[in-house]
């Protein structure tokens, strides 16, 4: 390799150093640490942020990036990783240090009152961090080259080339296909799920979650599993992912499927080929492409009946009373019951995209300014209303329920449907290759995931999201094979 | 207050950032980080202990620091401060970067292999890396200016003050009081300990430490508890203390102690008064002050009778069936059995001073050259035949047992010795003031806790450990105090 790309990847050293003590204390701040110290935590850390933006925005590394941009001898794996790298840069600076820093602490200062305001079930407290952030963001938007083109400047952020006008297309598909669908659905006589609602120790589902993740292969002596308010996957390398779940003693569903879609997430960085982990690509695919792989897992793998095959029995044993009656076909049944319901994270496949539409309708609207942001919370409960036909009675069942908002991330919610879309399709590409049934049904797991590496993971975010699909499923997107599917899938469930 | 002093406050505030990511990693890479990672892990924070040794040893600090030391408007704990930052600052700056951030690699990989190698119960997996510490503090020592002092200047960096010269003279008292007491009590019948040998399941015994913590006064919104190989507390700031402690099933009594042991640790640094919590003092204290309140703990408070007049009961209540048999009379006798055992965080308060002086007496050896390299192990076995007339069968309970030398950490263990000796003059002096058996009895911990932050905690480490013990006690250290207690102790106890 030439004398440019080493010092590049020494100057990459240090990046990857304070990204991973940030990253781990960032951690321990979402899983461990006492709340008592977080103000101390969170001036300090926003601190190292600064450090951190000082050495991603400097001139050293942009001179550096040029030159290697312009250098015609690297390779073509290398020439994406320098593109992709001063492509983001390129944004980055635009942004001051002094901004960078206040922003940081203001979001690491919202998701402290987050959490506090979910626990209280109290939005007051959570009010003022959330229009701070969202004012915030709107002078982000100011510094930046894009910036004028408001919320689509966002979306890019976490999906390169997507847009207002092609989410709405998007979502005006899923409206069309699917609304009908869920009508039909409530006419039908209802799966009973009444077995999901008896008392379930978090110890008990502790030993679950640990047997899930040793059927999916999860490595742990390469990751690990936490616990915290909102679900979330943190992969500070290759070799050491996180991820975490919540635990309600009253539901055994919901940590079931977000340990699934967790280690969905885990699963695609872990399965970074060696020569691109330690680069800029590792962890810069596309929220969506993200979402599509812990999509994939929780609801096209882990909410298919032979999913259960090999676990069906050991659940029966750490909950021998509560699943006394219940056979494995009652189960995936009720783990796919269509009911409007309030919890986005526990929605079934078919409503899912109705609760992202509520959140990108009003993130459009809170940055084209047209939604008060006095009423955020009755917003939130009319769109509810009008969507799922339900309103919440506890704001921590409503507009506090995800970590989102507190963390900044305005344009990521979409992606989750988008992701969900992606999934169909490399379902249905998969296919072609695999049985996956029998995969399932034969604790053969490592072959889907294999499939999953040699298709997609391998790469990290070496291509755009366009590309990418394109090279695991030879075609472009489209999103009438993911509402052709949930159509097909609940029209036979339901005997529609 | 000046301007100078506002300069240093800033640079400060930078070195806690640094501190706080560090620390938390650390703690991290402790209790929950995958193994995996710790290659990647280990390089990256060694890069940021360089970035920190940079601002430590600093010349702007080192000008500030001189200049502040030379302000006489500064009052009485402002120049203490300076004078303690400035008096370690001085030795720091001794040693060359490259080699600090060789120094903290080898400390980081000598954890890893030590905790794989007591695992494996195979001193070989971390022979190497023992041998590669104990060669870098020898070269450490080199680079200081008092390093021809040889192992005096690790005791001294400490334990201000100590030179072997005076730890021989205070091991010499131990042994010419306590060994004849010992003797006797081998032929006095033996107490017997036998429940504490049944199977007692990690779980609930996390539930009983929480129970005992609260009993404490712990308050878990400024601190928490995880699980490590060997318990230790970290501190990060006043408000973020953690401890750890390991859990053994087949005993009650070894994480009892642990944690009330560490609790005592993080409740000095958690009594700090505000304006010192975040200087240079906040963490300065000597080892052997440090020690002194986590061992009067332990042992004075944690052993004692009255301890258990509010936590029997909820103990029997967590363990019904192992305990079904036993009184609070038996079990308080019980944690007071003396025997010569293996390990030292589970010895007795009689014989643990002689678990001190094997590794003392191999520490002098290691550093005065007299001490063979090849055979620390076999040293380590032959040392315990001598002074505790047994021999380990496994090295996880020889050489492996402690996890002080993979941190460096040569000098520090006398400190565990005098510290429990500092706790005798302080507990004799508490009851002046105190009836602690009533404190103990009603409930009322909190009177201890206010006693030792009055006297004690409240100054961080302002003063010398010699002027703290005449501050809290009115006289210097006596060792003659602490063989004092203990003999009276055990006489009673066993009826001598």
């Amino acid at each position: 390799m030439n004398e440019l790309w080493n010092k590049y990847e020494e100057y990459m050293f240090k990046i990857s150093a304070y990204g991973l003590v940030l990253g781990t204390t960032s951690f321990d701040a979402h899983t461990v640490a006492p709340k008592g110290g977080s103000a101390y935590r969170n001036e300090r850390m926003a601190f190292i942020e600064g450090e951190l933006y000082s050495l991603i925005t400097s001139d050293e590394l942009y001179e550096l990036l040029k030159a290697l941009n312009a250098d015609e001898s690297l390779d073509e794996v290398h020439k994406k990783i320098v593109h992709w790298h001063l492509k983001d840069m390129e944004r980055t600076r635009y942004l001051p240090k002094e901004f960078f820093v206040e922003y940081s602490k203001a979001v690491m200062d919202a998701n402290v009152a987050w959490e506090d305001a979910k626990h209280r079930d109290d939005y007051q407290i959570f009010k003022p961090h959330l229009l701070k952030v969202i004012e915030l963001t709107k002078k982000k938007l100011s510094y930046l080259p894009d910036g004028d083109k408001g919320y689509d400047a966002l979306l890019d952020e976490y999906e390169p080339g997507m847009t207002m006008a092609r989410y709405d297309e998007f979502f005006e598909l899923i409206k069309e296909k699917l609304v009908p669908v869920i009508k039909a659905i409530k006419e039908k006589p209802q799966i009973d799920d009444s077995f999901n609602y008896l008392h379930y120790p978090a110890e008990q589902q502790a030993k679950l979650a640990r047997v899930i993740m040793d059927y999916i292969g999860f490595d742990f002596n390469t990751g690990m599993i936490s616990t915290t308010e909102h679900p979330f996957t943190h992969s500070l390398h290759k070799n050491d992912g996180r991820i975490t779940t919540h635990y309600y003693e009253n539901s055994l569903i919901s940590s079931i499927f977000s340990v699934i879609h967790e280690c969905g997430h885990a699963n695609y960085n872990h399965s970074v080929r060696d020569d691109l982990a330690e680069t800029y690509v590792f962890d810069n695919m596309s929220s969506g492409m993200h979402e599509s792989q812990s999509r994939l897992f929780e609801n096209y793998l882990g909410r298919s009946y032979h999913f259960w095959d090999n676990l069906f029995e050991p659940m029966k044993q750490i909950f021998p009373e509560q699943l006394k009656d219940v056979t494995q076909q009652q189960f995936v049944n009720a783990v796919n019951k269509v009911e409007c319901s309030l919890v986005r994270t526990e929605a079934d496949e078919l409503t899912y995209p109705l609760h992202i539409l509520v959140r990108y309708e009003m993130e459009k609207g809170i940055f084209d300014g047209s939604l008060d942001l006095e009423r955020l919370d009755e917003i939130w409960d009319e769109k509810y209303q009008q969507y799922l036909g339900i309103k919440a009675e506890k704001a921590s069942q409503g507009i506090l329920q995800d970590v989102h908002w507190s963390d900044g991330s305005f344009g990521y919610f979409p992606t989750y449907a988008l992701g969900s879309g992606y999934a169909a399709q490399f379902i249905k590409a998969m296919k072609k290759d695999l049985d996956i049934d029998e995969c399932l049904a034969n604790n053969q797991f490592s072959k889907i995931k294999d499939w999953l590496r040699e298709h997609i993971h391998q790469y990290g975010g070496l291509y755009l999201p366009s590309e990418q699909i394109v090279i695991a499923t030879g075609r472009e997107f489209d999103p009438h094979e993911y509402t052709d599917y949930l159509i097909e899938k609940y029209s036979k469930l339901y005997n529609l």
